[in-house]
């Protein structure tokens, strides 16, 4: 039989990273995006886990509503709140099943084929792939080392027919690791109630800091009702679970949830209620600074590592967070060679132009990870991209 | 702000039975859908929870491929060819977060806006608003008391425009109840092929039937590649984990891959744990054996009730399995005033125009649903049903 495809999925490709790591085998994986599992909670979950299924065997194993455990949607909101500054009485807050869910549920909701979404570039694959699967055609603009360029971005608001919302990570961008600063936040904002056009506003990172200072959300200024907030624990509980949520007006919430109950009806009540219990009975301010710990040091010995072998050979910025460093091959390296013979060599990293609206643009850059690979790994690993570098 | 949805979500209500159930407090559940507490394994998922967090609790928090866990997949390849009696060498299989999630990928990788999809009418009002929620128009074909009408199914194929797929679920079908006999099985599957038309086959019941034989899916005959056969463990291991599999083309496959990473990248590992192990550790046949006696005697008793408090006031087909009894309330009474009536007077039923392609359409069906209320639930209900309808 021929397959007739819908517009968007038919030209889509599968997530090279995804596609990398499926392959990888011995590789050493500076490609992926893994928290580092020394960073996961083990200890907390097993106990949660044995008292929910001895105490509430029902509730977990029983479907639940769509917007997700009462309890859980009330303890969200209140973080939400209290800790990162985001969410008002307009308001609502679903659980969702990792905050990819929130790509395609905004996806689901807003993007009709052919619509435009304004994206940083580079940015998170995952997204990107997500959005084109509905048929979005993507526009990329520029981020500087603040985060994304606001002249350009009123550019393409003024001239791009039907832009449906911008999309940000602004705390450790993935892939280029920039935080943006507090006043292209507010010009980010402005700019989307002045053209009608929505934020999503990405932040699976901003617990990962460590250094410098945190800088409030996009959706920290929101009265107009304009930035969609997703969050996760994929980074600072455990990804395999899948939980994280979004804060958005109630009028959107309300599209979204009847968005979730076509995409999966709701997320595991198990998951779910790891994820209560970890944050009313644990120790979460420990746990977090245990991991920035974690993460500060990977960071340092990636950085080590690189300056001292690559150091003739690319350029880049030291991310205050986040689990990726973002460097430039210098002019005159091919990119892609770089990164084939570094596979062949055993060594994973990411081309940049994965990351890119158009794909097939020339791109010089690569994107490594610290909180997949071993110390020795990281090691280990930067030692050959050396080498390969040596060899070209 | 003025939020401009995507056609297809605009217009969307939330699901009637979801919406139901949310406010239905001390309600009798009889519009429910979820199964009885007492067929979940519970003994059986909190051993091999304890077992895994135990022994492989990175393998359970971390991020898994998009596919799922790899000895899931085999052994839910297994599983389809051994006792489903589906799956070929071109077919592939990947774990999905519950069934819901097949209806979501077909759709996302199959509809464009104003493509049309063929379902049975009635038919299970989660997979049509899913389809909807991606534009589809929705063509209805009628169902006998032998499944869907084959000369409507073929003047319907021959007229409407964009046909993607077929949507059925041939065992116990929701709401209806009935059961596709094999001729019609065979005939829709020739239909598809000779129209070029895909077949989205929905088997969440299948497992539960309390009498008569089984008939073989529609998928066994499945040459061309033409047939997406959905398979759910919400009935037999437990709905809150959330996990069932799809079967598919190996090019279909691929796309459905493709689009469950930008959904929710995977299926959590401890859900697709639970069934591996449950599958592969535990006695798969003494459990179905069991839920089997258990739903044989809550029809039972839903019928027996039915027949003496409603025998007067509505007509019905005894379903051979499934979880629904769909009666036709005799000409005179007003379906929806009945519904609103029994739900006052404290028992909930869903109205069958839900189930409908266009819900504004006539209609005198209700659903009832025996999985889920308690037998003295039953038994008080329709005492009240009967009540409510003499009143009328």
């Amino acid at each position: 039989m021929e397959y007739k495809f819908a517009q968007g999925v038919a030209s889509l490709k599968p997530s090279v990273i995804r596609e990398i790591l499926k392959s990888s085998g011995n590789t050493i994986p500076l490609a992926a995006g893994n928290p580092a599992p020394d960073a996961f909670p083990v200890d907390d979950i097993r106990k949660i886990v044995g008292e929910v299924l001895e105490n509430e065997p029902i509730l977990a194993l029983q479907y639940g509503i769509s917007e997700g455990y009462g309890p859980l949607i009330k303890k969200l909101t209140e973080l939400a709140k209290t800790r990162y500054g985001v969410g008002t009485e307009a308001d609502g807050l679903i659980v969702v099943s990792g905050a990819q869910q929130v790509m395609s549920l905004t996806s689901q909701c807003f993007i009709n084929s052919g619509d435009c979404v304004l994206c940083e570039e580079p940015s998170f694959i995952g997204a990107l792939n997500c959005f084109r699967s509905y048929g979005a055609r993507l526009v990329g603009v520029p981020v500087d080392s603040d985060g994304i360029r606001i002249d350009a971005l009123e550019e393409k608001l003024k001239t791009e027919k039907n832009v449906k919302f911008i999309y940000t990570i602004p705390n450790f961008q993935n892939p280029s690791g920039v935080t943006m600063s507090l006043e292209k936040r507010k010009a980010v904002y402005d700019l989307a109630v002045k053209y009608g056009v929505m934020v999503l506003e990405d932040n699976p990172y901003g617990d990962l800091r460590v250094a410098g200072e945190d800088v409030p959300a996009i959706k920290s200024f929101d009265e107009a009702g304009a930035v969609i907030y997703s969050g996760s624990f994929s980074k600072i509980v455990a990804p395999g679970i899948r939980v994280g949520f979004v804060l958005a007006p109630a009028e959107v919430i309300a599209k979204l949830t009847v968005a979730k109950q076509t995409q999966d009806v709701h997320t595991p009540l198990i998951s779910q209620l790891i994820v209560y219990k970890w944050l009313t009975e644990c120790d979460f301010e420990g746990h977090i600074n245990k991991i920035r710990e974690i993460y500060s040091r990977k960071l340092d010995l990636l950085c080590d590592c690189v300056d001292k072998e690559l150091g003739d050979f690319l350029t880049y910025n030291r991310p205050e967070g986040g689990l990726f460093v973002w460097a430039k091959l210098n002019d005159g390296i091919d990119m892609l060679d770089f990164c084939r013979k570094a596979s062949a060599a055993g060594v994973s990293v990411v081309p940049g132009n994965a990351f890119l609206a158009d794909t097939e643009e020339k791109c010089q850059y690569i994107r490594m990870n610290f909180s997949t690979p071993t110390d020795e790994g990281i090691v280990k690993g930067v030692k050959i991209l050396g080498e390969v570098a040596r060899s070209l």
